[in-house]
């Protein structure tokens, strides 16, 4: 069964996309730490990050910091950090979560609830700051 | 003046040293949110991450990732789980964390008070797990 990045990638589950290349993918986290959180994975299916292959894992990482880059122009945030978990959907993904206060980047910190219009006006916004 | 990094690198201050190549440099963190958490760190003083140019921020990620597959090997874990937040030190490093739960990657846990000999046979550990 695919996972529902997999389904998000594909189209099958809407999502606030931010950036796709032929290889990865960036989208708003439904859930977000902060405004302008955002979820990068890579479009094959892998549950555990460091088992991609070297070129996968780094062509992921030099993508999601083209969207940190973005991120970091489009937010109010000191900087962007980096976070790698992995145990709520078995499909490798990076979160990029702007922040002002080391504190920001705790995952037991309750998740905002941001209306679809906040949503979108955050997407276009990165994406607007995106080089391409 | 050199960051508490660097002049871990040069030896100055001691460490629990893991790895070491060209470029990067990889040791316990001394307050470590669980056993084997360890830093990744450029050679090159730069504060930001996202800074460090495409080649150097690929390599970094690429140097972690073969030091994340020995920490997997070497202390009792789900997985490992990376983190970069960087208002601490104003010097780039990535935090691996070795995790069973997502609580455990949550900086405002306590830190461990682990021993000399328990910090010293966790880096024996993990370096005889390395492919080098």
């Amino acid at each position: 069964m695919s996972s529902i990045f997999s389904k998000i990638i594909t189209g099958e589950i809407p999502c606030y996309k931010i950036a796709e290349s032929k290889d990865y993918f960036a989208f708003l986290d439904i859930s977000p730490l902060t405004k302008g959180h955002t979820l990068v994975v890579p479009k094959v299916e892998t549950d555990y990050i460091f088992d991609l292959e070297n070129e996968h894992f780094a062509g992921l990482h030099l993508f999601s910091k083209i969207i940190a880059e973005a991120l970091k122009k489009s937010v109010v945030c000191n900087r962007v950090g980096l976070c790698i978990i992995g145990l709520e959907v078995p499909h490798a993904h990076i979160h990029l979560i702007p922040f002002e206060a080391m504190s920001d980047m705790n995952f037991s910190n309750p998740k905002l609830k941001l209306s679809i219009e906040e949503m979108t006006l955050i997407a276009e916004k990165i994406k607007s700051n995106l080089p391409i």
